[in-house]
C-alpha cells in the first residue's frame, strides 16, 4: 500500500451508495479493482460499470486494495464484517448512524466516508456539492481519506461518530420525512384523481427558496397564520386517514408552539 | 367592461400573492390600474412596481376595472368584502381554502384564481409552470378567467371549491409541512453548530428526484428499512425536544404501516 494516497479501491456492497461512490471514484481517476455483493448479478452489474472484478464470495476479497469501502445496510454490516480480516488495510463504512468502531473487528486502520446525499442507482449525482463526512482512527488515515474525498467533492469535513449521528438525524427529517410529506400529498391528490402536476412546482420552489433563506422564516400556511378554521376543516377531512390526521395535528401544533416561542424570544 | 377579455385589473391586497400576480399580469400586457392595501406604504410599494394608482381607503376602489382580485388573508376577507360593492364587476379571490361563495356579498360575477405556489415578495416566480386553479359562477366568467390565466401559465385547470380544498390540503403537506421538516433539521444541526450546508444538497436532490419518480417509491431511511435500532437511538436523542420526538415517532410509524400495507397489497 502506497502510504501517500489511495489509488486502488475495493467496494464491499453494490447498492445505491456503492454504485454512486464507485462511479465518482472512477471519474476522478481511481481504480475500483473489485466489487463484492452477496448477489452475483448485482456485483457483476456494478463491476461492469466501474471496470472491476466482481465477486459474490467474500473470501475472495482482494488483499491488493488501498481502501476497502463497506457499504451495506446497517443491520447487515456486522455479519459481513465477521467474514473479513484486513489486518492493517484501510477500511471505511458509509453509514450515518453507525459508530466508526464497529469496523475494528476487521482492521487496525479504520474510518468513515459518509456521503450526506440520497442516491439511486440510475440517477448519477453531481458529487461536487455532496457533503462528505470523514472520520478516521489516526491522523494519517484521516489525511488519506480527506485527500480522496476532496478529489470528488468540494464539501468535505471531519465529523466524529456522535456529530455524524446528529447530521444523520437531521437528514432523516430533511430527506426521509420530507419525502413522506410528498407521499401524503400525493395520496390525498390521487384519492380525488388530481394530478401530481398540481404540486410539483410548489415542491420545487419550497426546496429552492431555502437556498437563500432560513427555513423557519419561510414558514407559511394555516398553522403559522393561526388559521384555526382552515386547520379544523383539514382535520375534519383527514378523519378518513387517522395517521395522516395525527401527523397533520402534531406538526400544526408544533409550528404554532415554535412560532409563539419565537415571538416571545423577539420580545425579550 | 369589454365582455370579451380582461384588460384592466384592480388588486385588493398587496401581499406576496398579489405582488407576484400583479407582476405577472403586467408582464403579459395587462394594466394593473389600482392597488389597495390597508397599509399606505405597502399599497404604494406594489403600485409603483406595477404602475398603478395606490389607495389605502377601500371606498376609493375604482369602478373601472374588468377584474378585481382580492388577495388578503382568509380570516380578513369577510371584513374587507363588507366594504366592497361591485354590482356585476368580476371579482375573484386567490384562496385555496375558502369557497367561492364568500364573494357573493360583494358581486354578482364571482370566481377563484388560485395559484398553487409559494410566493415571496422578493423572489419572482416563473409563472409558466405555476398551476392556476380556476372556478367561476358562470360559463362566461369561467372563459374570461381561463383566457387570462392561460396568458401567464401553461398549467391552468378548473377545480370547484371542494376539489380546490383538497389541492390546498395536499399543498399544506408538500409545502408548509415540508418546510417545517427543513426547520427541524436546521434546529438539530444548529444546536450542535453544524452548518445547513450539510443538508442543502440533500434537500435539493429530494425535491429533484420525485420529478421523475413516485414519492412513495423513493422512500429511504431507517423507518422503511425497519431499522429499529437507529429509530430507537434517534428517539432517545430527541428526548430533549418532545414535540420533535413525537413527530419523528408518528411519521416513522406511519411510514412503517404504509410500507407494510403496500407489501401486502403486492401479495394479493
Amino acid at each position: 500500500m502506497d502510504n501517500n494516497s489511495i489509488n486502488k479501491i475495493a467496494l464491499i456492497g453494490a447498492g445505491n451508495v456503492a454504485t454512486q461512490l464507485g462511479k465518482a471514484f472512477k471519474r476522478s481517476g481511481k481504480s475500483v479493482i473489485q466489487v463484492y455483493s452477496r448477489s452475483k448479478s448485482t456485483a457483476e452489474m456494478l463491476s461492469e460499470v466501474v471496470g472491476a472484478e466482481s465477486i459474490s464470495d467474500i473470501y475472495q476479497l482482494t488483499n491488493k486494495a488501498d481502501l476497502y469501502v463497506i457499504s451495506v445496510p446497517d443491520n447487515a454490516i456486522t455479519n459481513v464484517l465477521s467474514d473479513i480480516r484486513l489486518k492493517d488495510r484501510l477500511l471505511v463504512h458509509t453509514s450515518g448512524a453507525l459508530p466508526m468502531d464497529v469496523l475494528s473487528v476487521a482492521s487496525l486502520n479504520i474510518g468513515v466516508f459518509y456521503t450526506l446525499q440520497t442516491f439511486s442507482k440510475e440517477k448519477d449525482i453531481e458529487f461536487k456539492d455532496t457533503p462528505i463526512c470523514i472520520e478516521a482512527n489516526t491522523t494519517s488515515n484521516k489525511n488519506l481519506l480527506f485527500e480522496l474525498a476532496e478529489e470528488i467533492s468540494e464539501n468535505v469535513r471531519y465529523l466524529d461518530s456522535d456529530l455524524r449521528k446528529i447530521a444523520h438525524l437531521a437528514a432523516v427529517f430533511a430527506n426521509n420525512f420530507t419525502n413522506y410529506m410528498y407521499t401524503i400529498a400525493l395520496d390525498i391528490l390521487e384519492k380525488h384523481n388530481l394530478p401530481f402536476d398540481l404540486i410539483r412546482p410548489l415542491i420545487n420552489e419550497t426546496a429552492e427558496i431555502i437556498k437563500n433563506n432560513r427555513a423557519y422564516e419561510m414558514q407559511t400556511g394555516p398553522a403559522i397564520r393561526n388559521d384555526e378554521e382552515t386547520v379544523r376543516k383539514h382535520l375534519e377531512y383527514l378523519k378518513a386517514y387517522p395517521e395522516y390526521q395525527q401527523i397533520y395535528d402534531m406538526i400544526t401544533k408544533s409550528i404554532m408552539t415554535r412560532h409563539k416561542k419565537a415571538n416571545e424570544d423577539d420580545k425579550l
